[in-house]
């Protein structure tokens, strides 16, 4: 047995900041090597961020990936941190080199080379060795086969006389492939770097998906993954060391950036490995296993420190904790400081309100309460209550003037407006004082809509719950929305300070106040009831037949999914926001505008 | 050698309109028959339409694509039709069938079958012979890895005495598959059926494809696109046949719907086919070629009638018919009347009316001046004299009232508006009251933003130029709408009629108007040197260095790609519009909105 201290850095890198990202990486290997890691991983892609996108086609940025590699290496080496092995995710060109070259092809063509989803060993100032990732995710949010070549190499590195073979992320979620290779080399450590966004429930099986791994390689599994958020994905960490059996040895926070240590009593490889020397040999799956010593000190007895093994939260906690992080990073990384978006002491703004509190502190948060003459006072007094719970800025600013410049102007013009036009006006004319409230002060507005409203098309495009950069609830249910104010206010109370949000709106039945006691109800069924058959559509993609043999009222599962249907024009324009859920509106489905199907 | 008279239907189907495309394919099953035709093709996915998106992951929808398929193939028959062989593209269920259930899965994961985008070929009431498409498509607009599974299959149908093999679309585009099995099938014809979606110079690429394939096939090939548009794609049609040395004998006109009927005279097959016989024959490139007899009808002498081969037209006059056929598929398959946008007197606008006019007929278009205290006399005069030109309805919903209402309540809010916060209120204003108009009438809000002012986000994100369902020339680079708008004013004159788009509109200097003379050159480099920087960038993705390298001015150029850079977010929520180009923005150019990657 040989004994080696590996470092995890779930780190959060941002796209497209390749020296931020590299400035990170080093300051991670700083700290390993403080502690004494034998071998620190990064995140895939940590280099470049993850997803990057249609950046991987464009060759300048591929040059610079592989330019910012090579410049890593020499400055860990620089700074003492040499001889420790890193292993770090970028982009790397693939078999043909990404030119920058050639002019635009005459008409749509798949790329000449395709770029390879990398990681590289850095040592000793270079790349000791690179492979790319085998399984490609093409479903839900992903479209790597849009972007990479698949790679088809296992490295296994030598360190301190144990064998290190290195998957990345899909690699340990599909059958086969590194992880049937890392076994048949008899590895003593599979490594695998991931950037895999979070779902709620992707804890639980991945930390499964990790026991069954481990079993299958027949050696310890080291899993690192990024936290932080990217546009509509966030990724959560959860970073996990099982032995070879699938015990749990430690694992690290969600939605946390930390540095993870874990020493571990692994079985030390058979034979020399000399210096500088490469071997393959061809694994029965097809694969290439490519071996490679970093290092050839032996391993010394050292006092081991235990795993720390972080407690899950509850999954309130968790999807609450997705979304301040979702909502803090799209602010930070787009370069904004303060956010704005209509108060209307209902419970979607209020959610947004607190979640926007602990993400970037109440002082830089912006609640515009936006009365109608339909407004009801309870509806001001709760978003001003709210306001003074949390600290935020509070402002009102009442539309009446403004509806009513509009609606003299039309009906001068032969065309007065009524009923869901009237109503709409209103919405819209809050989101457009929003919008050039933003424009004056330099606010990023955001959305309050939740999951069921942007599902039925319950919300008027360009209003307030609209519009903006950043849609923080987009993907809660109304259900689950209900759900997350209650459990934050309970929270609050745990820590002993005041619930933020005003019981009012949260046991307030759901209205609009677009017109004298509108309730959310006139128009659409009971949410507990709409957002079970929401997630059997929409999440489970099932048919109308297969939802109404649960026991649904066929009248009702029919109106709902042609709701659902009709409202994708909708969608399409709607900002982005933190995906949740197994299946977000946005990039995990994609469904025509033009779409004449009806279920049924 | 035998004779053979095909039909090509060049139709014009609507994504998920099952009942309402299988009713075009009987008619003009129905009319090939009537023309003495021997073998109907019909475009790839004709009975679904393309692209179907995820409906392809429904179990549901697939179902009632098999359904629809069983179902036209006996109405087929029952209509008397039964004895022509008629090809069809439809969706089908892969290897293993794709069940409606079972209920979502705890976390996103690739599906558990996959469908294929297949052909039949229909024949006596039923499903003579099923194959799938062989290469997908995975780059641009295309996902088809996420959708399909790849067929293997090449089949070959002897009809009167000629075997003729199919292929579907992409089969025709990538080296090997289909092409290299049709030739060492000897097939006497190869048939391709298609959804190529529309891009300027496709259709010489095309032809010089298809003579090329033809070739290495050694067969004639007859082609059979789709035309008309689905959401931001519009097919053109210009279907084709050619004969083994590249010779072309027959091609349909673009955007236009219509039956192709050519006579061939083709090798004859040799040995005879047993009715009812199917054998399989590997290929030497791992396919299967499976030979199966439509008919043992010999071949009869007839008067063969020469193909008609439709002129090319002027690439201006093709682009035109591009944004009138996406336009008028939009509004119509999608149950609109009418069309509302803002008419500025700006060229922009006044395109935009034009193209309006054209694809639905001036009484169903809404041209609204919304001048301002900037707007000047001209502008009024010029938007005025377009609707007068053309037909459509006009009105004038001035703007200052509702302007003032929102300057006084910010600024007893404390938030006076000023510069750009003030320009865009303006803009938006604009936008708001088409809203209302449309809700109150039941318009289409038409976006007229053009592709220059969308690539560097010069415009105000929810003004008149932004907002609405569909953006007719959002792929329309700005100095080509002005060459759009003289082409089709020295078309009117070429038939006798007035230029519909007053020459000032065309002249004068492009300005927003939301300042006292203000003009876009105040902030934006020429256009023309614009628009070359961002065909290089956007359309040929070539990095800054490579752009520089051509002469433009470095700091120009540095400029120009950040603001294309930083207009991301704006992009993500602009209305659909037809795609024109080899890269529109939208789902063929997918960047990251948070996004820190600078060129240069």
């Amino acid at each position: 047995m040989a004994q080696l201290r590996i470092a995890l850095a779930q780190m959060n890198s941002t796209v497209g900041d390749l020296a931020g990202n590299a400035e990170s990486i080093r300051r991670y290997a700083a700290e390993a090597r403080q502690a004494g890691a034998h071998l620190l991983a990064v995140p895939e892609m940590a280099l470049t961020g993850y997803p990057v996108e249609d950046l991987a086609l464009r060759g300048s940025f591929v040059q610079a990936s592989r330019a910012a590699l090579a410049d890593l290496a020499r400055a860990l080496d620089a700074a003492g941190c040499g001889d420790l092995p890193v292993v770090v995710g970028y982009l790397d060109h693939g078999s043909a080199p990404a030119e920058p070259g050639p002019p635009k092809a005459a008409v749509s063509a798949p790329p000449k080379s395709r770029p390879q989803d990398a990681a590289a060993v850095l040592f000793r100032g270079g790349v000791l060795i690179s492979s790319a990732k085998h399984h490609l995710p093409n479903y839900g949010v992903f479209d790597e086969y849009r972007y990479f070549a698949s790679g088809n190499v296992l490295p296994v590195v030598r360190v301190r006389g144990v064998d290190v073979a290195i998957a990345i992320c899909e690699d340990l979620w599909q059958d086969g492939g590194p992880v049937a290779a890392c076994a048949e080399a008899g590895a003593g450590l599979l490594l695998s770097i991931n950037a895999s966004p979070y779902e709620l429930n992707k804890d639980d099986v991945r930390y499964a998906l990790l026991q069954c791994r481990a079993r299958e390689a027949g050696c310890a599994l080291a899993y690192v993954n990024m936290v932080g958020g990217q546009d509509e994905l966030v990724f959560d960490g959860d970073s996990m060391v099982v032995d070879a059996d699938g015990g749990l040895l430690a694992r690290a926070g969600q939605f946390t950036e930390e540095l993870v240590l874990v020493d571990l009593d692994l079985p030390a490889a058979a034979g020399a490995a000399e210096p500088g020397s490469v071997t393959d040999q061809p694994a029965s799956n097809g694969m290439t296993i490519r071996r490679v010593p970093a290092t050839v000190e032996a391993a010394e007895p050292y006092p081991a420190v235990p795993g720390v093994i972080t407690p899950r939260v509850d999954d309130r906690a968790e999807v609450y904790a997705a979304l301040v992080t979702g909502l803090r990073d799209y602010v930070r990384k787009n370069g904004f400081r303060t956010v704005v978006f209509g108060l209307s002491g209902g419970i979607d703004s209020a959610l947004t309100a607190v979640i926007s509190c602990d993400a970037i502190g109440p002082d830089n948060v912006y609640g515009v309460s936006l009365p109608s003459r339909y407004s009801s006072e309870h509806s001001k007094d709760d978003a001003a209550q709210l306001a003074r719970n949390t600290g935020m800025h509070y402002e009102v600013l009442p539309i009446g003037n403004m509806v009513e410049a509009y609606l003299k102007t039309l009906a001068d013009l032969g065309a007065p407006l009524t009923g869901v036009a009237d109503e709409n006006l209103q919405a819209r004319v809050r989101g457009t004082a929003l919008m050039a409230l933003s424009n004056q002060r330099g606010h990023l507005v955001l959305a309050p809509g939740n999951k069921s409203e942007l599902a039925v098309g319950y919300s008027t495009i360009y209003d307030a719950g609209s519009i903006g950069g950043y849609a923080p609830i987009k993907d809660v249910a109304k259900t689950l929305v209900w759900e997350l104010a209650r459990w934050r206010n309970a929270h609050a109370l745990e820590l002993g300070l005041t619930p933020p949000i005003p019981v009012n709106s949260i046991e307030k039945p759901p209205s609009a106040e677009l017109r004298p006691d509108q309730k959310d109800s006139d128009s659409l069924p009971d949410y507990e009831l709409l957002d079970q058959i929401l997630d059997l559509y929409v999440e489970g993609d099932q048919g109308m037949a297969a939802i109404i043999e649960r026991g649904f009222d066929p009248a009702l599962v029919r109106r709902i999914l042609g709701l659902i249907d009709r409202a994708e024009y909708k969608r399409r324009q709607f900002p982005p926001g933190t995906k949740i859920s197994v299946k977000a509106f946005g990039r995990d489905r994609r469904l025509p505008i033009t779409n004449r199907w009806q279920e049924g």
